[in-house]
Protein backbone atom coordinates (compact mmCIF):
# COMPACT_ATOMS: atom_id res chain seq x y z
CA UNK A 1 0.00 0.00 0.00
CA UNK A 2 0.99 3.65 -0.54
CA UNK A 3 2.21 5.96 2.38
CA UNK A 4 0.39 8.24 4.42
CA UNK A 5 2.14 11.08 2.45
CA UNK A 6 1.28 9.57 -0.81
CA UNK A 7 -2.51 9.76 0.00
CA UNK A 8 -1.99 13.11 1.05
CA UNK A 9 -0.14 14.30 -2.27
CA UNK A 10 -2.80 11.83 -4.34
CA UNK A 11 -6.09 13.24 -2.49
CA UNK A 12 -4.91 17.24 -2.36
CA UNK A 13 -4.10 17.15 -6.09
CA UNK A 14 -7.34 15.06 -6.58
CA UNK A 15 -9.37 18.00 -5.24
CA UNK A 16 -7.61 20.49 -7.28
CA UNK A 17 -8.23 18.56 -10.23
CA UNK A 18 -11.89 18.41 -9.54
CA UNK A 19 -11.93 22.14 -8.85
CA UNK A 20 -9.84 23.01 -11.73
CA UNK A 21 -12.83 21.50 -13.77
CA UNK A 22 -15.60 23.56 -12.32
CA UNK A 23 -13.16 26.75 -12.96
CA UNK A 24 -12.68 26.11 -16.64
CA UNK A 25 -15.93 25.04 -17.06
CA UNK A 26 -16.97 28.43 -15.32
CA UNK A 27 -14.38 29.91 -17.91
CA UNK A 28 -16.26 28.52 -20.65
CA UNK A 29 -19.61 29.52 -19.68
CA UNK A 30 -18.09 33.09 -19.82
CA UNK A 31 -16.07 32.97 -23.18
CA UNK A 32 -15.84 35.32 -25.80
CA UNK A 33 -16.53 32.94 -28.57
CA UNK A 34 -17.98 29.49 -29.30
CA UNK A 35 -14.85 28.47 -30.51
CA UNK A 36 -13.30 29.56 -27.16
CA UNK A 37 -16.51 27.61 -25.49
CA UNK A 38 -15.73 24.60 -26.89
CA UNK A 39 -11.99 24.64 -26.54
CA UNK A 40 -12.26 25.52 -22.77
CA UNK A 41 -15.22 22.73 -22.01
CA UNK A 42 -12.83 20.32 -23.08
CA UNK A 43 -9.78 21.50 -21.07
CA UNK A 44 -12.42 21.15 -18.22
CA UNK A 45 -13.71 17.77 -19.05
CA UNK A 46 -9.90 17.00 -19.05
CA UNK A 47 -9.73 17.82 -15.49
CA UNK A 48 -12.21 15.85 -14.96
CA UNK A 49 -10.38 13.08 -16.26
CA UNK A 50 -7.70 13.22 -13.79
CA UNK A 51 -9.84 13.42 -11.47
CA UNK A 52 -11.47 10.21 -12.32
CA UNK A 53 -7.82 8.76 -12.95
CA UNK A 54 -6.65 9.41 -9.67
CA UNK A 55 -9.93 8.51 -7.76
CA UNK A 56 -9.71 4.94 -9.48
CA UNK A 57 -6.28 4.57 -8.11
CA UNK A 58 -7.23 5.35 -4.60
CA UNK A 59 -9.80 2.91 -4.33
CA UNK A 60 -7.18 0.30 -5.72
CA UNK A 61 -4.87 1.16 -3.07
CA UNK A 62 -7.96 0.89 -0.49
CA UNK A 63 -8.46 4.36 0.38
CA UNK A 64 -12.30 5.84 -0.28
CA UNK A 65 -11.28 8.83 -2.48
CA UNK A 66 -13.63 11.31 -1.02
CA UNK A 67 -11.94 10.79 2.51
CA UNK A 68 -8.47 11.70 1.15
CA UNK A 69 -10.20 15.09 -0.66
CA UNK A 70 -11.90 16.16 2.26
CA UNK A 71 -8.82 17.21 4.17
CA UNK A 72 -7.86 19.76 1.36
CA UNK A 73 -11.41 21.43 0.79
CA UNK A 74 -11.21 23.97 2.97
CA UNK A 75 -7.90 25.84 2.33
CA UNK A 76 -8.38 25.12 -1.25
CA UNK A 77 -11.68 26.50 -1.20
CA UNK A 78 -10.43 29.49 0.23
CA UNK A 79 -7.12 29.75 -2.42
CA UNK A 80 -9.91 30.14 -4.58
CA UNK A 81 -12.17 32.28 -3.21
CA UNK A 82 -9.49 34.76 -2.68
CA UNK A 83 -7.66 34.24 -5.84
CA UNK A 84 -11.25 34.86 -7.81
CA UNK A 85 -10.17 36.26 -11.61
CA UNK A 86 -12.15 39.46 -12.43
CA UNK A 87 -12.25 38.48 -16.25
CA UNK A 88 -12.04 36.11 -18.74
CA UNK A 89 -8.23 36.54 -19.26
CA UNK A 90 -7.69 36.53 -15.26
CA UNK A 91 -9.23 33.22 -15.61
CA UNK A 92 -6.99 31.73 -18.55
CA UNK A 93 -3.70 32.93 -16.71
CA UNK A 94 -4.60 31.56 -13.42
CA UNK A 95 -4.95 28.26 -14.96
CA UNK A 96 -2.05 28.74 -17.13
CA UNK A 97 -0.17 29.91 -14.35
CA UNK A 98 -1.44 27.61 -11.83
CA UNK A 99 -1.29 24.04 -14.30
CA UNK A 100 2.41 24.74 -14.37
CA UNK A 101 3.42 25.75 -10.94
CA UNK A 102 1.39 22.84 -10.03
CA UNK A 103 3.28 20.25 -12.33
CA UNK A 104 6.63 21.59 -11.41
CA UNK A 105 5.81 20.73 -7.66
CA UNK A 106 4.27 17.21 -8.03
CA UNK A 107 7.32 16.76 -10.78
CA UNK A 108 9.64 17.42 -8.32
CA UNK A 109 7.79 15.60 -4.67
CA UNK A 110 7.06 12.87 -6.92
CA UNK A 111 10.57 11.65 -6.50
CA UNK A 112 9.34 11.24 -2.79
CA UNK A 113 7.00 8.55 -3.72
CA UNK A 114 6.82 5.10 -4.88
CA UNK A 115 6.88 4.15 -8.59
CA UNK A 116 3.46 3.40 -9.29
CA UNK A 117 2.16 7.01 -7.21
CA UNK A 118 5.02 8.64 -8.74
CA UNK A 119 4.05 7.46 -12.69
CA UNK A 120 0.61 8.26 -12.14
CA UNK A 121 0.91 11.53 -10.70
CA UNK A 122 3.35 12.63 -13.66
CA UNK A 123 1.33 11.97 -16.38
CA UNK A 124 -1.85 13.92 -14.99
CA UNK A 125 0.60 16.43 -14.42
CA UNK A 126 1.77 16.80 -17.70
CA UNK A 127 -1.63 16.29 -19.26
CA UNK A 128 -2.48 19.16 -17.77
CA UNK A 129 0.40 21.54 -19.40
CA UNK A 130 -0.74 20.18 -22.73
CA UNK A 131 -2.75 22.40 -24.21
CA UNK A 132 -1.21 24.67 -26.80
CA UNK A 133 -4.66 26.65 -26.58
CA UNK A 134 -3.89 28.37 -23.72
CA UNK A 135 -0.46 29.75 -24.45
CA UNK A 136 -1.64 31.02 -28.06
CA UNK A 137 -4.70 32.48 -26.83
CA UNK A 138 -3.04 34.57 -23.91
CA UNK A 139 -0.57 35.65 -26.68
CA UNK A 140 -3.08 36.74 -28.96
CA UNK A 141 -4.76 38.39 -26.42
CA UNK A 142 -2.40 40.41 -25.75
CA UNK A 143 -1.43 41.53 -28.51
CA UNK A 144 -4.55 42.61 -29.30
CA UNK A 145 -4.51 44.97 -26.53
CA UNK A 146 -0.98 45.21 -24.92
CA UNK A 147 -2.42 47.54 -22.15
CA UNK A 148 -3.50 44.06 -20.46
CA UNK A 149 0.10 43.14 -19.99
CA UNK A 150 0.72 45.19 -17.05
CA UNK A 151 -2.47 43.99 -14.69
CA UNK A 152 -1.86 40.04 -15.81
CA UNK A 153 1.88 40.16 -15.09
CA UNK A 154 0.80 41.37 -11.46
CA UNK A 155 -2.05 38.73 -11.68
CA UNK A 156 0.49 36.02 -12.47
CA UNK A 157 3.04 37.87 -9.49
CA UNK A 158 -0.24 37.09 -6.80
CA UNK A 159 -0.74 33.69 -8.49
CA UNK A 160 2.48 32.31 -7.72
CA UNK A 161 3.19 34.04 -4.27
CA UNK A 162 -0.52 32.79 -3.10
CA UNK A 163 0.32 28.98 -4.06
CA UNK A 164 3.25 28.98 -2.34
CA UNK A 165 2.35 29.91 0.88
CA UNK A 166 -0.79 27.94 0.23
CA UNK A 167 1.63 24.75 -0.46
CA UNK A 168 3.14 25.81 2.77
CA UNK A 169 0.37 25.83 4.87
CA UNK A 170 -1.74 22.60 3.29
CA UNK A 171 1.79 21.22 3.87
CA UNK A 172 2.25 21.82 7.60
CA UNK A 173 -1.51 21.03 7.95
CA UNK A 174 -0.76 17.22 7.28
CA UNK A 175 1.70 15.36 9.78
CA UNK A 176 2.70 12.90 6.68
CA UNK A 177 3.75 15.70 4.21
CA UNK A 178 4.92 17.47 7.07
CA UNK A 179 7.04 14.83 7.92
CA UNK A 180 8.19 14.25 4.25
CA UNK A 181 9.34 17.86 3.86
CA UNK A 182 11.66 17.96 7.01
CA UNK A 183 12.93 14.96 6.01
CA UNK A 184 13.91 16.70 2.14
CA UNK A 185 14.60 19.96 4.04
CA UNK A 186 17.77 20.74 2.48
CA UNK A 187 15.75 20.44 -0.97
CA UNK A 188 12.75 22.81 0.20
CA UNK A 189 14.80 26.12 -0.84
CA UNK A 190 15.86 24.42 -3.57
CA UNK A 191 12.40 23.38 -4.61
CA UNK A 192 10.82 26.74 -4.54
CA UNK A 193 13.92 28.56 -5.96
CA UNK A 194 12.71 25.72 -9.19
CA UNK A 195 9.31 26.77 -9.00
CA UNK A 196 9.99 30.36 -9.37
CA UNK A 197 12.44 29.98 -12.46
CA UNK A 198 10.11 27.94 -14.29
CA UNK A 199 7.27 30.75 -13.37
CA UNK A 200 9.47 33.12 -14.64
CA UNK A 201 10.33 31.43 -17.86
CA UNK A 202 6.70 30.90 -18.81
CA UNK A 203 5.32 34.22 -17.94
CA UNK A 204 8.39 35.26 -20.38
CA UNK A 205 6.81 32.80 -22.99
CA UNK A 206 3.80 35.52 -22.86
CA UNK A 207 6.18 38.32 -22.97
CA UNK A 208 4.59 39.10 -19.39
CA UNK A 209 6.99 40.26 -15.99
CA UNK A 210 7.53 37.95 -13.71
CA UNK B 1 -26.21 12.82 -45.56
CA UNK B 2 -28.69 14.34 -43.22
CA UNK B 3 -31.54 16.75 -43.79
CA UNK B 4 -31.06 20.32 -42.73
CA UNK B 5 -34.13 19.96 -39.98
CA UNK B 6 -31.60 16.87 -38.78
CA UNK B 7 -28.88 19.28 -38.82
CA UNK B 8 -30.98 21.69 -36.84
CA UNK B 9 -32.07 19.62 -34.15
CA UNK B 10 -28.68 18.03 -33.37
CA UNK B 11 -26.93 21.25 -33.08
CA UNK B 12 -29.72 22.57 -30.78
CA UNK B 13 -29.37 19.53 -28.57
CA UNK B 14 -25.16 19.62 -28.61
CA UNK B 15 -25.65 23.37 -27.57
CA UNK B 16 -27.59 22.59 -25.08
CA UNK B 17 -25.96 19.75 -23.97
CA UNK B 18 -22.83 22.11 -23.85
CA UNK B 19 -24.82 24.41 -21.76
CA UNK B 20 -25.92 21.58 -19.35
CA UNK B 21 -22.45 20.50 -18.88
CA UNK B 22 -21.62 24.28 -17.95
CA UNK B 23 -24.78 24.41 -15.63
CA UNK B 24 -24.00 21.29 -13.81
CA UNK B 25 -20.36 22.58 -13.15
CA UNK B 26 -21.54 25.68 -11.90
CA UNK B 27 -24.37 23.29 -9.45
CA UNK B 28 -20.74 21.01 -8.36
CA UNK B 29 -19.20 24.46 -7.80
CA UNK B 30 -22.57 25.33 -5.38
CA UNK B 31 -22.79 22.22 -3.95
CA UNK B 32 -23.53 21.77 -0.18
CA UNK B 33 -21.43 18.86 0.14
CA UNK B 34 -18.03 16.93 -1.45
CA UNK B 35 -20.53 14.04 -2.03
CA UNK B 36 -23.04 16.55 -3.98
CA UNK B 37 -19.87 17.99 -5.89
CA UNK B 38 -18.41 14.58 -7.18
CA UNK B 39 -22.05 13.80 -8.48
CA UNK B 40 -22.49 16.88 -9.85
CA UNK B 41 -19.14 16.64 -11.75
CA UNK B 42 -20.46 13.61 -13.29
CA UNK B 43 -23.34 14.27 -14.43
CA UNK B 44 -21.91 17.42 -15.84
CA UNK B 45 -19.23 15.48 -17.51
CA UNK B 46 -21.49 13.45 -19.11
CA UNK B 47 -23.18 15.88 -20.97
CA UNK B 48 -19.83 16.79 -22.47
CA UNK B 49 -19.39 13.38 -23.68
CA UNK B 50 -23.11 13.69 -25.38
CA UNK B 51 -21.86 16.98 -26.71
CA UNK B 52 -18.94 15.02 -28.23
CA UNK B 53 -20.56 11.97 -29.79
CA UNK B 54 -23.26 14.90 -31.63
CA UNK B 55 -20.01 17.15 -32.91
CA UNK B 56 -18.78 13.70 -33.95
CA UNK B 57 -21.76 12.81 -35.69
CA UNK B 58 -22.28 16.04 -37.55
CA UNK B 59 -18.71 15.57 -38.39
CA UNK B 60 -19.40 12.41 -40.03
CA UNK B 61 -22.10 13.46 -42.53
CA UNK B 62 -19.85 16.55 -43.14
CA UNK B 63 -21.58 19.55 -41.23
CA UNK B 64 -18.69 21.41 -39.40
CA UNK B 65 -20.24 21.09 -36.10
CA UNK B 66 -19.41 24.89 -34.59
CA UNK B 67 -21.72 25.95 -37.48
CA UNK B 68 -24.50 23.70 -36.64
CA UNK B 69 -24.77 25.09 -32.52
CA UNK B 70 -23.88 28.70 -34.22
CA UNK B 71 -27.64 29.63 -35.07
CA UNK B 72 -29.05 28.30 -31.64
CA UNK B 73 -25.98 30.16 -29.35
CA UNK B 74 -28.00 33.47 -28.77
CA UNK B 75 -31.53 31.95 -27.87
CA UNK B 76 -30.25 29.48 -25.77
CA UNK B 77 -28.10 31.70 -23.86
CA UNK B 78 -30.84 34.30 -23.59
CA UNK B 79 -33.12 31.28 -21.86
CA UNK B 80 -30.48 30.77 -19.61
CA UNK B 81 -29.87 34.54 -18.52
CA UNK B 82 -33.82 35.11 -17.91
CA UNK B 83 -34.06 31.28 -16.14
CA UNK B 84 -30.84 31.59 -13.84
CA UNK B 85 -31.69 29.23 -10.23
CA UNK B 86 -31.46 31.26 -7.33
CA UNK B 87 -30.37 28.92 -5.28
CA UNK B 88 -28.68 25.12 -5.63
CA UNK B 89 -32.03 23.15 -5.23
CA UNK B 90 -33.61 25.62 -8.32
CA UNK B 91 -30.24 24.38 -10.27
CA UNK B 92 -31.28 20.78 -10.17
CA UNK B 93 -35.02 21.63 -10.38
CA UNK B 94 -33.47 23.23 -13.60
CA UNK B 95 -31.44 19.90 -14.63
CA UNK B 96 -34.22 17.41 -14.10
CA UNK B 97 -37.19 19.60 -14.95
CA UNK B 98 -35.39 21.13 -18.58
CA UNK B 99 -33.55 17.10 -19.43
CA UNK B 100 -37.16 15.58 -18.90
CA UNK B 101 -39.04 17.94 -21.12
CA UNK B 102 -36.00 18.07 -23.82
CA UNK B 103 -35.97 13.71 -23.86
CA UNK B 104 -39.60 13.96 -24.36
CA UNK B 105 -39.61 16.33 -26.99
CA UNK B 106 -35.80 14.95 -28.96
CA UNK B 107 -37.81 11.66 -28.69
CA UNK B 108 -41.26 12.13 -30.46
CA UNK B 109 -39.61 14.70 -33.06
CA UNK B 110 -36.76 12.23 -33.84
CA UNK B 111 -40.07 9.99 -35.71
CA UNK B 112 -39.59 12.67 -38.18
CA UNK B 113 -35.94 12.13 -38.84
CA UNK B 114 -33.40 9.28 -40.57
CA UNK B 115 -33.12 6.29 -38.28
CA UNK B 116 -29.43 6.86 -37.40
CA UNK B 117 -30.43 10.40 -36.61
CA UNK B 118 -33.11 9.46 -34.14
CA UNK B 119 -31.09 6.57 -32.44
CA UNK B 120 -28.05 8.95 -31.61
CA UNK B 121 -30.72 11.48 -30.45
CA UNK B 122 -32.76 8.83 -28.79
CA UNK B 123 -29.35 7.67 -27.06
CA UNK B 124 -28.42 10.89 -25.98
CA UNK B 125 -31.40 11.86 -24.46
CA UNK B 126 -32.53 8.82 -22.98
CA UNK B 127 -29.15 8.61 -20.93
CA UNK B 128 -29.36 12.15 -19.85
CA UNK B 129 -32.42 11.12 -17.89
CA UNK B 130 -30.62 8.13 -16.35
CA UNK B 131 -29.91 9.89 -12.92
CA UNK B 132 -31.32 8.51 -9.74
CA UNK B 133 -29.36 11.04 -7.73
CA UNK B 134 -31.31 14.18 -8.68
CA UNK B 135 -34.45 12.39 -8.05
CA UNK B 136 -33.32 10.97 -4.74
CA UNK B 137 -31.52 14.29 -3.62
CA UNK B 138 -34.44 16.25 -4.65
CA UNK B 139 -36.84 14.58 -2.58
CA UNK B 140 -34.72 14.24 0.43
CA UNK B 141 -34.33 18.34 -0.10
CA UNK B 142 -37.89 18.26 -0.16
CA UNK B 143 -38.59 16.05 2.96
CA UNK B 144 -35.98 17.76 5.02
CA UNK B 145 -37.61 21.11 4.03
CA UNK B 146 -41.15 21.43 3.53
CA UNK B 147 -41.74 25.09 3.16
CA UNK B 148 -39.17 24.91 -0.50
CA UNK B 149 -41.64 22.96 -2.11
CA UNK B 150 -43.83 25.41 -3.46
CA UNK B 151 -40.89 27.48 -4.39
CA UNK B 152 -40.03 24.82 -6.28
CA UNK B 153 -43.21 24.00 -7.99
CA UNK B 154 -43.34 27.41 -9.64
CA UNK B 155 -40.29 27.86 -10.60
CA UNK B 156 -40.95 24.06 -12.19
CA UNK B 157 -44.04 25.59 -13.87
CA UNK B 158 -42.14 28.47 -15.13
CA UNK B 159 -39.43 26.25 -16.57
CA UNK B 160 -41.85 24.18 -18.16
CA UNK B 161 -43.63 27.19 -19.87
CA UNK B 162 -40.67 29.40 -21.20
CA UNK B 163 -38.57 26.13 -22.35
CA UNK B 164 -42.41 25.59 -24.73
CA UNK B 165 -42.04 29.09 -25.54
CA UNK B 166 -38.82 29.04 -26.50
CA UNK B 167 -38.86 25.38 -28.48
CA UNK B 168 -41.29 27.56 -30.50
CA UNK B 169 -38.86 30.51 -31.02
CA UNK B 170 -36.51 28.03 -32.42
CA UNK B 171 -38.69 26.39 -34.80
CA UNK B 172 -39.78 29.70 -36.14
CA UNK B 173 -36.62 31.19 -36.72
CA UNK B 174 -35.02 28.51 -38.89
CA UNK B 175 -36.82 27.45 -42.16
CA UNK B 176 -36.27 23.59 -42.31
CA UNK B 177 -37.73 23.66 -38.63
CA UNK B 178 -40.22 25.27 -39.50
CA UNK B 179 -41.24 23.30 -42.68
CA UNK B 180 -41.05 20.05 -40.32
CA UNK B 181 -43.32 21.13 -37.74
CA UNK B 182 -45.72 22.69 -40.43
CA UNK B 183 -45.59 19.22 -41.84
CA UNK B 184 -46.91 17.66 -38.77
CA UNK B 185 -48.97 20.52 -37.97
CA UNK B 186 -51.83 18.53 -36.79
CA UNK B 187 -49.53 16.70 -34.38
CA UNK B 188 -48.16 19.85 -32.39
CA UNK B 189 -50.86 20.53 -30.23
CA UNK B 190 -50.47 16.39 -28.76
CA UNK B 191 -46.93 17.02 -28.90
CA UNK B 192 -47.27 20.07 -26.17
CA UNK B 193 -50.22 17.90 -24.06
CA UNK B 194 -47.86 14.86 -23.65
CA UNK B 195 -45.24 17.51 -22.79
CA UNK B 196 -47.64 18.66 -19.76
CA UNK B 197 -48.48 15.46 -18.73
CA UNK B 198 -45.57 14.27 -18.61
CA UNK B 199 -43.74 16.95 -17.00
CA UNK B 200 -46.63 16.98 -14.10
CA UNK B 201 -45.74 13.04 -13.66
CA UNK B 202 -41.98 14.56 -13.61
CA UNK B 203 -43.11 16.58 -10.81
CA UNK B 204 -45.79 14.77 -8.99
CA UNK B 205 -42.64 12.12 -8.38
CA UNK B 206 -41.05 14.07 -6.19
CA UNK B 207 -44.14 15.78 -4.72
CA UNK B 208 -44.50 18.99 -6.41
CA UNK B 209 -47.92 20.59 -7.91
CA UNK B 210 -47.36 21.56 -11.37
Amino acid sequence: VISPAAADLLGVLAYSELCAFERNAADAAGAPSLVDKVELARLSRHEHDHFEQLCVYLSSQGIEPLSALEPFVVAWDTFHSNMAPRDWLEGLIKTYVGDGIAADFYREVSAYLDTDTAALINEVVSDSQRSEYMTSRLREAIAEDPKVAGRLALWGRRLMGEMISQATLVAGSRPALQEMFTEQADQVEGLINRLTVEHSRRMDALGLAS
